[in-house]
This record gives structure tokens, sequence and C-alpha cells, in this order.
């Protein structure tokens, strides 16, 4: 299953509305034949691809993946009916799938005669497909805040100059961040401030995210980088704005301004992207529009990129989070740590230990219940990570 | 060596203005026979304990020490003599004493037939008292800017609370921190809000730090905490101030105002604290005082503990630092990263491997290359800690 779960993050990125899928396939004498993993949307699924490794060697094996076996037919037909078409006598799977067309594989594996198990490894399996799980459960993309800054705090220098803070390490593992999202995602004030192209660069074979700008009042010049066509762009902008003349050099689409008068509803927005099969976004900033979205509850994971400088002002790397008082502190946990060159990641969850976690991090938490592993356990694997001496 | 080196760092804290030393005492036939380390200055040295606890057994057997042995009469005698009468035969020793009153103790022994040889494991000897031999080749203390803050740099939320911010543990840590530095140091800004005790509490047998209140005008209470005599305290005030309704209370210095208009002369100040036989510093902030220092290059670590937290509002943790533009930015050189409960704490200091390091961390590598040692290797082994996988 470990095998399965490290091929499965191989589809990273290039799956969606999928989730990621590792499979397996061992002979009777347990032997590994087959390996596969869903490699993107509208492609074979892993089974299929590690039977079509396996061949005859399946008959009587047992076939390892990552998440319950889809049990209808899509732009594919059910890796159910594969499985049981080759022969396999027994299946072993992680998770369960939650969506409502393809779960209940198990089921029908177990009504054709195949003997099934699932639960192993269920919490790294979960780990691995945890923007996945948690959009596909909650209906709305999986939300991951990316920024940048200073130790204390700055995401640019009092001049208003920022190049650059954190490193090349740094900048690159932006991309990689970049190509494993659906969409990526900024306000109208990092647009007109800096003009940002967004698409992913550097990483070879890399499904380019859809390039989002939220723009209430439609602000954005048609002649802006991220509308060059280099990558799919959307830019979002209130019902009663005057698009007419980006409506010509992108695609815009029309959104209901939040109650605040902070800008668009961000609800609204992420219900439109789940509708165009987005399940992952990458809200790259500024501090604005990361301060509306964390007020909102609606950031799952927090990615910072410490770099080892100090400046002593210049602007913050959030912004107003309506949060006055140290009681109302947005705390996190932090889930892993790594060195990027000279810089620090911190990748860090909503929710303590002990205090309750918002919303997403409860569903998040759902989907390793159901698979007999609790919230500690589903954290476990990453936080592991830096804790081995 | 390393033995020496772990046995040296039990003195931290209470040794000054002495370093930090341990021996190992070996017999003939190489087996331990006494180790000893300088507890607290007034103390027997390291030398001294380990003949004592070896006897006779040191007779034709090898000293091992992290620093040249002194040989000057100071409290206590010449460790070079202790050497010589106890039949030591041979002697090898880390790091090379810069002290002007103790220097030449290797020169003495070799002149005393003794077979003599240094530089073994020089830059871990040189790490562990780093502090010491920094300050001494200055003639200045080393400084330790310790800070705490949320993830996005901010060191209270909007409303000015931030009890508490950062967890048990890394406040547990500070208080170790406090006892193994000389003084402690902080503005009237952090005086006046806080009324802060900045004694060590909860470390037995800590040696209690000078406190220092860097306050200009002389406007700390004679009430406040920081005077009650727990531990020794001292006010530094402007030359011109008026302090008569303090001094009762507490013992005042008095300093030349600076030229920028912040407050006092830094360097008048250091220089006083090491006339005092302070050679190690935590500076505790606040935000405007740090600022200060790093300004004046006067900072030679940084230490964050960084909190879990967003607040997105809320003072920073650093103050105006004299920056502007971001090639002037301030870059340090992360040397170790650790957790703490939920908080992550950070080392760093001045300089980037590539850069020109400030003045004082070109000090601290002028140390390592005595012994043949460079500021590289001199990093290595508190970067090592965390770079095994
Ligand atoms: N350190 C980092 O990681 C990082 C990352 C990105 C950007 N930045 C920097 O941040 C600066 C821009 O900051 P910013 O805060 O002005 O820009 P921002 O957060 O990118 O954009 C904020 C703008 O987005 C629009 N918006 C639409 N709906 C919104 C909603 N629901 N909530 C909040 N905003 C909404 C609003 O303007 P309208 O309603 O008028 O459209 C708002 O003023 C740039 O200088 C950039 O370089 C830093
Ligand atoms: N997050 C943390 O780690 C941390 C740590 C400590 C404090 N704090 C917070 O910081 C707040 C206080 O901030 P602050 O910046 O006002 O206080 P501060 O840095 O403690 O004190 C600044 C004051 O020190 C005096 N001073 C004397 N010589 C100076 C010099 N050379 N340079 C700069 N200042 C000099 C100045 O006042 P005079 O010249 O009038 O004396 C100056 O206004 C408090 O709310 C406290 O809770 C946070």
């Amino acid at each position: 299953m470990r095998r399965a779960v490290a091929l499965a993050a191989r589809g990273l990125g290039s799956t969606s509305p999928n989730p990621v899928v590792g499979c397996v396939v061992l002979d009777r004498a347990g032997g590994t034949v087959g390996e596969g993993w869903h490699q993107r949307a509208g492609g074979p699924h892993a089974e299929v691809h590690a039977l079509a490794e396996a061949g005859d060697d399946a008959r009587g094996g047992t076939a390892v993946v990552t998440l319950e076996p889809c049990s209808h037919t899509g732009r594919t037909g059910p890796c159910t009916q594969a499985l049981v078409d080759a022969g396999i006598a027994r299946v072993v799977y992680a998770v369960p799938d939650p969506s409502p067309a393809a779960r209940g594989g198990g089921d029908t594996l177990a009504a054709a005669g195949l003997d099934t198990a699932s639960g192993l490894l269920a919490a790294e399996a979960a780990a691995g497909n945890a923007a996945w799980l948690t959009a596909v459960r909650r209906g709305l993309p999986y939300v991951t805040w990316k920024y940048a800054a200073t130790l204390d705090g700055r995401s640019a220098a009092a001049d208003g100059t920022s190049r650059w803070i954190t490193s090349e390490e740094s900048r690159a593992d932006v991309h990689r961040l970049r190509a494993e999202s659906d969409a990526v995602l900024v306000g109208s004030g990092t647009q007109l401030a800096d003009d940002p192209h967004l698409a992913v660069r550097g990483i070879e074979g890399a499904t380019q995210p859809l390039r989002v700008v939220l723009d209430t009042e439609a602000r954005t010049a048609p002649t802006a980088r991220v509308l060059d066509g280099a990558a799919p762009a959307l830019v979002a902008v209130a019902e009663d704005a005057d698009a007419t003349r980006l409506a010509a050099a992108a695609e815009v689409v029309r959104l209901p301004r939040d109650g605040d008068g902070r800008g668009l509803e961000l609800t609204a927005l992420l219900r439109e992207l789940y509708a165009r099969d987005v399940r992952s976004v990458l809200l790259e900033g500024g501090p604005a529009l990361a301060g509306a979205f964390l007020a909102a509850g609606a950031v799952d994971r927090v990615i910072g990129y410490l770099a080892p400088v100090l400046l002593g002002a210049g602007p913050a790397a959030l912004g107003d989070a309506g949060i006055s008082t140290i009681a109302a502190a947005l705390r996190l946990t932090v889930t892993e740590t790594a060195r990027l060159g000279p810089d620090l990641r911190l990748t860090a969850v909503p929710g303590t230990a002990s205090g309750a976690p918002p919303v997403a991090a409860r569903e998040a938490a759902g989907t390793a219940a159901d698979t007999a592993a609790d919230t500690a356990t589903e954290a476990a694997p990453e936080a592991r990570k830096e804790n081995r001496p």
C-alpha cells in the first residue's frame, strides 16, 4: 500500500476533477506484477494501468489500491468490472470513495465474490488525497493560502520593493504548488500592482492551473500578462461591473458583491470554481484577499515561505482578517517544516489539537474517521517527517 | 573531546565573565580517569576538577580540554601549573584562548616539556563558547535578540492583548535563554507597558542575569517588578535625566543620548555592561529597541519563537531598523529550527553564506579561522542538527 500511495502522488495536479489513485497488482504468490496510477482526467484509472501491466499474472492475485475502486461508468468504464474481468481474487483499498457517483465499489466487488478489505494505511492514503476528499465531501474546492514573508512578517520593504525576499528554491517550490493546483487566485490589488503571470514555469509536463483574478470593478487591463493565453484565465467581476473592455480579452464571470463591502462573495466564487471542476485552489494573495478568505473560514491549509530576512518596516503579509483580540486569533497546527535553500517552508492547518477546528478541518478529519483513523493520526504522517531525530 | 564539549556546556550561564570549559583526563592506557567543567566564576577551572578526580592516575596521562589552559593567576592559580604538577604528559585542546590575560597556555605547557596539540573539534568547541569568544575578541558583549511573534509577524493583537501568543514550552525556553545570559535587556516601552519581572523562573540553581532597562528619561516606577531585588537590576538613563525618584529604588547608570534621537547610545551601554563582566546579553525587546540594535549592527544572533497563529492586525514584532528598501534588508542565515510544543523556534545569525556578514559575525568567524576552521564549518554543528533526514 505504501508503494501504491507513492504511485498515486505522481498524479497530483493533473487528475482533477478526479482524485489521485495508485494501484499495485500482486500475483498469487504475492509478487508485484503490475503498477499504475491515475495520470490524468479522462485517461485510464490506476487499476486499469496496473492490470494491463500484470496481464495474465493478475489471475487469482490481489489488487492494492489507495482509493475504493469506482463502480460507475464515466469517461472510462468501472474499475470494479475491470478487476473482476482480470480474475483478481482479492482487493485491498485504503480509503472509501465519498463521491456520490463513484462510491460503493467495495460492495460491488464483494457481491461479485471478491475478497475485499479496506482501511489499510488509510490515514496516509487520505493525506495524499486531502484536497480532493475535502472538496468532494464539502462540494467546494480545497483552499491553500500561500504567502512569502520576512521573519518579521513583511511581504515588501517600506518603498514597496520585494524582489527577491525569498530564494530561488522557494520560488521554484511555488511553481510546484501551482502545478498541483487546479486554480490559482489573486485579488485585484496584486493584479494591478504586480501584473503577475501566474502560470507554471520550469516543470515539464505540468498541467497549467486556471488563473483567476478577483476584480470587482473589472479594472484588469486587457493586456494583463494573466490574459496572455499561456494557460486558461478567468476574471471574476461584480454583477453590475462594467466589463465591456475586459470581455474581449478574457473570460469574465459575474459574482454577487459580498455583504462586508470587501469585494466579491467568496462562497459564490468557490461554488463557481467547483462547478468548473476545480477541486484545489492556491490562493496567492495579496494580504487583503487572504484576510477575507481567513475571515470567511475558507482556508484549509497555509503554506508560508519564511525568508531569514528582517525589514522592520513595509506592508504586512496578512491584512485584516476581522480579528481584534488575542482570544479570537486564528490558531493553526504546524504539520510540516522544511528548508528550501536559505528559507523555511511552514505548512499548517486551521485548528489546534485541543481546540475545535473550523469546518474545513472537521471535514478532512471526517474522512479519516470513516476509515477508522482519527484527526491525530491523519495529521501524523506529515508531522512525523520532521520529528525524526 | 566530544565529551569535554558536552561537559563544558553544563556551565553555560554561570561562568561569566569566564568561558565555559570542559576537561577529560585519560590515564596512560587511554582510559577516562577524571572529568570536570568550569562551574562558576571564581570556582576551580575544568582542569582542576578533572585532575582532582583523576588523582595519581593522571601521571603520564593526557588532558583533553575544550579551551587552551590558562597560564595566569586570577581568582584561582594557572591551570598550566596544575597540569604540570599532576604529571600530565600530553595536553590536547580545541580552541586557543583569545583573552589578553589568560592566553599563551599552550606555549607555557610546551616549554615545560609537555606534548601539546590544538584544533581538535575546534568548530564544535568554539560553537559552545560562541558568545564568550565573540565578546572577548570584540570587547563588547554578545547580543541575542529574542522575539515572539505570530506567523504574520505580530507581537500582539490590535487591542494590545498578547497573552498568550506562544506556548508554555516556548515561554519555558525563554527562561533557559535568560539563565544562559549574563544580562537581560528591555526598553522603556516594554517596561512601562508590561512591567516585566525578567528574572529566571523554573530552573533550579540558575544564576540570575542582570536585569537592565533602557529608560532615557528615568520613567520606570520605583515600584517596578524589575526592581524587586529577586535578581540584580540596572536602569540606564540619560546623563541629564532626572532620576532622583528612581535612584532610591534602583541602581542607575548614566549614558549619553544617541545621535539619532532614538534614546541612549547603545555602544556606550554595551561597553558599560562589558565592564560589569557581562559577556552575553539577551535583548528581549520590544520592537523599537530591537530595531535600534539591528540598525546599529549590534545583534549577533536572532532567536524567534513563531506561534502558528494568524492575526492580520496588531503591532509588528520588529520596529524601524532604518531599512527602507529590499536591497538594504538585513539578511540572516538560519542555523537551527526546533519545535517547541505547537511553536517553532528559529535561530539565525546575521550574514549570508555568500554576502559579507556584519562585524559581529566576522569576529566569530575569526575565532574559527584561528583554529583552521572556516565560517561554514563553524556554522555546521548547529545546522547539521536538523539536516539529518
Ligand atoms: N507576500 C506575498 O506572498 C504576496 C502575495 C501576493 C501579493 N502580495 C503583494 O500584495 C500587494 C497587494 O495587496 P492587496 O491586499 O491590495 O491585494 P489583493 O489582496 O491581491 O487584492 C485585494 C483586492 O481584491 C479585491 N477583492 C475582490 N473580492 C474580494 C474579497 N472578497 N475580499 C477581499 N478583496 C477582494 C478588492 O478590490 P476590488 O473589490 O476593488 O476588486 C481588494 O481590494 C501587492 O503589492 C503584492 O505585491 C504579496
Ligand atoms: N513580541 C515580543 O517578543 C515582545 C517583546 C518585548 C516587548 N513586546 C511588546 O512591545 C511593546 C513595547 O514596544 P516599544 O517598541 O514601545 O518598546 P521598547 O522597544 O521596549 O522600548 C522602546 C523605548 O526604549 C527607549 N530607548 C532607550 N534607548 C533606546 C535606543 N537606543 N533605541 C531605541 N529605544 C531606546 C526609548 O524610550 P525613551 O528614550 O523614552 O526611554 C524607546 O521608546 C509592549 O507592548 C510589549 O508587550 C513584545
